[in-house]
C-alpha cells in the first residue's frame, strides 16, 4: 500500500528516514549483535543512546545547563498529577489557565490534593476556547508555586501566541502537541512537559524539562516513580526507562538537526499551516472557529456546512490516501494535525481534496 | 556482527522471529500505509491490535473471564505504589513477604501511605534470601486487604516453589521475571503484575491482571492514571497507552502459541535451567548460593572462587559471543538470565565456556 498521509493528532506520523533507520537497525544496532529493544538499560551500548538523546535535546532545543531533561512514562495525564505532587510542596498554591480539554483536565487533577489552593488564573471556556486569555485577563497569585498553561490545544486547535509575565512564579507548560515545532526560550519556563507521541517519538515516553532549582522533596506519600528529584538524581534510570521510545526520540532529534534544526522546522510548519489556513479563509464552504491570532500551527480544525458532510468528508478523504481527519469526538468537525513529519505535499494533497469536495458538495 | 547470546536480566533477549516480523512490518503494517508506531490509539486498525493482545493474554495464560488485563506504564516499581493506593482502600492492612530486593522495595513503597498497617508476613533476609519462607513461617493477618509476594527474585535467583494458602486474602504477585515462562493458575491470584521487559515485550509496558471484584475506588488523592478501576473501565485507553510495546507483546504471545504454548515453554525452560544447574552442581569451581528447592528457572546466579575471577569471566565471556553475565551490582558474582527467547544452544554455549574457563583458572 502507498504511504498514507496520516493526519492523526497522536500517536502520529513519523519521518520516513527515521522509520527506515529504525527498520535497518532493528535486528542489530550498529554491530552490537542485538536489537535496541533487547539491550539492558544499564549496558554501555545503551548508556550511549540515552546520554546522547539527552544531549540532543539540549542541543536542538538550546536548553540551558541549569535544566535537567527527564525521560518518564504515563503521558501528559501522569504529569497532571506529578506536577502538583512535586511543586505544591512550597506554598501549596497554583495558578491554572483553562484553554481547552487537557488544561482543564490538568486543573481537575491538581484539585485532588487536599488542603491546597488551586486557582483559575484565566479561562476562555465561556467562548468555547476559541481564543487564549490575554495578560490583562489573568488573575495571578504572587505566592503561587507555579503557573500552569497548555501551550497548544490539540482538540480545539489553538495556541498561546505570547508567554505571560508571571513575575517570579515559574511557568509550567504542557507542550505535548507543539514541542520541537519551533524554537522556544526554555529559560523562561520552570518546567516543560510533553507526551512523545506527536513530535518526539512513538507513545510510551514522556519528556520533562525541569529547572534544577525546582528539584526538591515532593508532597508526603508521593510514589518514588513520581518524584522528579529521584528521577533526576538517577538520570531517569531509577528503574527501566522506555528504552526503545528513547532511541526513537534520538533518531527524530538527529533528523531535525540534519534538516536545519528548529528554525527550519518553524519555517516549514508556518508554510504548511499557511497553505491550509489561507485556503480556509478563502473558502465559503469550510469554516474554522478559532480566532486568527490564536490558531495552532500543529492542529488545524475546521468544519463543512453540516455534520453529514463532515462524515462524508472523513469517508471520502480515507478513499483518497488520507487518514484521521475526523475531529476529536468531544467537539466533532474535522481536524488536520500537521506535525513535523507531515510533508508539504501532504497538506497540498489535502487542500486539493478539500477544493474538489467543496465543489462537489457546495 | 553475529547475534549475541544476551543473558541480560532485562530488558532482554527477544525471539528472532518476533524481531524479524517487527522489522518487516515496520514501515507498513499489513497494508495500512503506516507503521504501528504512527497509529492513532483510537483508530480501527490499532484497536484490532490491542483487543487481540488482550485476547491473546487470556488464551495463552488461560485467564478466567472474571479477570481484566490492563496495559499500563512505569514498570513494577510503579505497581509498588499502585497496588497499595488501590487495594488498601478496604481495611488498610497488607501482608508483605520479603524474599529479595524488589519485594523489599515493594514493602517500603507501601509504607508511604499514612495510617495504614503494612505487615511483614515472612522474610528470609536473615539468610540473604537464599530460600523462600514456607507456609509455617508465615504470619498472616486474616483482615489484610492483600498478601504480596514476588514470585521470582531476579537478583538473587530464587523463586517461590509453592503458592501460599492465605485463606480469603487475595494474593498479589510480582511476576515480572517469570510471567509466560510456565503455566500458572491465575484463578488463585487476586492480582498479577509484570514489567514487560523480560518475557513479554520491550520496556515501557506493564501488564496487570486483576480480578474484577478488586476493581473499586482507590485511596483519596490517587492520580487518575494510577486508578485500576478507571483504567479497566477505559480498556487501558484513558490516555494513550504504550502502543508499540503492546504490539510487540502481541507478536511474542503469537510466537508462544505457535511454538506450543506455556506447557512447551515450561518444558524448554526446565531443560535449559537443568543444563546449567546440573553443571553447577557437578563443578567444584563454581558455586551457587540459592537452596535447591527455590532455584529460579529464569535467573541462574553463581560465582567463581573469587571476585577477580568473576571479573575475568565477564570479560572473557564477552569475547566469546555472550553478554550481560555480570551479577547485579548489589550482590556481585555472575548471573545468566535465560528467559523464553534464550535458545538451548545459548545455554550450552555458556556451559561449554564455563567448563573451559574453570579448566584454565581452576
Amino acid at each position: 500500500m502507498p504511504r498514507l498521509y496520516n493526519f492523526s493528532a497522536g500517536p502520529s506520523i513519523l519521518p520516513v528516514p527515521v522509520l527506515e533507520q529504525a527498520r535497518d537497525e532493528l535486528m542489530d544496532y550498529k554491530g552490537s549483535g542485538m536489537s535496541v529493544m533487547e539491550m539492558s538499560h544499564r549496558s554501555k551500548v545503551y548508556d550511549e543512546i540515552i546520554v546522547h538523546t539527552e544531549e540532543m535535546f539540549h542541543k536542538v532545543m538550546n536548553i540551558p545547563d541549569d535544566y535537567k531533561v527527564l525521560f518518564l512514562q504515563g503521558g501528559a495525564t501522569m504529569q497532571f498529577a506529578m506536577v502538583p505532587m512535586n511543586l505544591l510542596a512550597g506554598n501549596g498554591i497554583a495558578d491554572y489557565t483553562l484553554t481547552g480539554t487537557f488544561s482543564t483536565n490538568a486543573y481537575k487533577e491538581a484539585q485532588k490534593f487536599e488542603g491546597k489552593t488551586i486557582n483559575v488564573a484565566g479561562s476562555t471556556k465561556d467562548v468555547n476556547f476559541v481564543r487564549i486569555p490575554q495578560q490583562n485577563d489573568l488573575t495571578l497569585d504572587a505566592k503561587a508555586d507555579y503557573f500552569h498553561m497548555c501551550q497548544n490545544n490539540t482538540i480545539v486547535g489553538s495556541r498561546w501566541n505570547y508567554l505571560p509575565d508571571t513575575g517570579s512564579v515559574p511557568i509550567v507548560s504542557d507542550m505535548s502537541s507543539c514541542i520541537l515545532s519551533e524554537p522556544v526560550d526554555v529559560s523562561k519556563y520552570g518546567l516543560i512537559y510533553a507526551g512523545a507521541q506527536k513530535n518526539i517519538a512513538p507513545a510510551g515516553l514522556t519528556v520533562v524539562i525541569i529547572k534544577k532549582d525546582l528539584l526538591h522533596d515532593p508532597l508526603p506519600g508521593t510514589p518514588t516513580m513520581l518524584n522528579y528529584k529521584t528521577m533526576a538524581e538517577k538520570d531517569s534510570m531509577y528503574n527501566t526507562p522506555p528504552t526503545y521510545s528513547i532511541y526513537m526520540a534520538m533518531l527524530v532529534l538527529e533528523w531535525i538537526e540534519k534538516t536545519g534544526g528548529l528554525e527550519q522546522r518553524k519555517k516549514f510548519n508556518q508554510e504548511k499551516a499557511g497553505i491550509l489556513y489561507d485556503y480556509l479563509d478563502s473558502s465559503s464552504f469550510y469554516s474554522t472557529a478559532v480566532e486568527k491570532d490564536y490558531r495552532s500551527m500543529m492542529n488545524v480544525t475546521f468544519k463543512t456546512p453540516n455534520e453529514d458532510l463532515d462524515a462524508k468528508f472523513v469517508k471520502e478523504s480515507a478513499q483518497n490516501n488520507m487518514s484521521n481527519l475526523k475531529g476529536h469526538r468531544s467537539v466533532g468537525g474535522l481536524r488536520a494535525s500537521i506535525y513535523n513529519a507531515m510533508p508539504k505535499e501532504g497538506v497540498q494533497h489535502l487542500v486539493d481534496f478539500m477544493e474538489k469536495f467543496a465543489k462537489e458538495n457546495g
